[in-house]
């Protein structure tokens, strides 16, 4: 009986090879034959699971999308108080590289920037995951000041775009070293404060 | 008598060539010879001027500096007041990607990102760059504050580590379209106002 394997794993673990070269030198060197020695499988083996190499980069953009989304949804299942202010935090946390993994992923994000702005699918990946991070920031804003922890002249709309702007510019910040994981919350943790009522 | 060759302008023309490349698609698909087609010269040419991509990479970090630093100088030298937050002002526009020559400089930016976290000395040239740039945004604010144009309570360092961090941000939103340059200048002015007595 032949052994069964996961279609989906496998392409998964194809492109978690994908992801350490992309976090280690960009897209450039990314090719299917240097994808299948990272992995350790026959290039036909990857040519099995994704026919080119801008297939294999399609699929990693979407499983990109889908780690950060995990990442974020981790976080907020941490957050146990009903402090919406801890939501935004929760929020903002889980888009900042604060791990080894976290911090891979924003290297294969960067090293997909310019590609995406490029391309307008690619793009309005992006576009749509920076929409919903915003309205959710904005609602938890808002919900913040009905509730009154936050001064009744704030701009819910407003400071979502400030704080998911100061969470993107921070994250390049720790990637070069700029700031460590602590320094970069500390920032975001001020800026909140300052919110507060 | 042979014509004599600026050195420098024809690495220049070169450069700009790797730019077009490098804001179109990324570092992926530079080469000594693409390079030397997109420009309409030789190979041989190119590598009269440039050993190696490497060398040609190189020259092109540089030169990204030097595009950056003059922008910032040139809007620097555009404020006519003494008003302190005018001139924080200036420094944020300097770096923001407001009209099509900075959009390419900052798309070759993030192109060049990748390999200057995985490169010690690319990487401690952005440092150096953002380490100027926050220092002299804590300087106009310290300024400001001490002239009383924005709250004592206010902290220079985390203000200046804020906005740049923010610009960084609105840079990003700007090349995918999330923001205009207008919009992003908008978001800028606010957070000034903020600080403003």
């Amino acid at each position: 009986m032949p052994r069964i394997v996961d279609h989906g794993q496998r392409r998964g673990e194809i492109a978690e090879a994908l992801w350490r070269i992309a976090a280690r030198e960009g897209l450039e060197t990314v090719s299917l034959s240097r994808v299948a020695q990272e992995a350790g499988v026959s290039k036909g083996r990857v040519q099995h699971y994704f026919a080119s190499r801008e297939e294999l980069l399609g699929f990693t953009a979407t499983l990109l999308q889908q780690r950060v989304d995990a990442r974020v949804r981790a976080q907020l299942a941490r957050v146990t108080s009903d402090e919406p202010l801890d939501v935004v935090r929760a929020l903002l946390a889980g888009i900042l590289p604060l791990d080894d993994e976290s911090r891979t992923d924003a290297l294969v994000g960067s090293a997909f920037f310019v590609r995406a702005v490029a391309d307008p699918q690619l793009c309005e990946t992006y576009r749509a995951g920076n929409r919903l991070m915003r309205d959710v920031l904005t609602e938890k804003l808002a919900h913040a000041r009905d509730v009154g922890r936050i001064a009744a002249d704030v701009d819910p709309a407003h400071e979502s775009t400030v704080l998911f702007a100061l969470a993107g510019g921070l994250g390049e910040s720790i990637l070069v070293g700029d700031h460590t994981a602590g320094s970069a919350l500390s920032v975001v943790d001020r800026q909140l404060a300052r919110l507060s009522t």
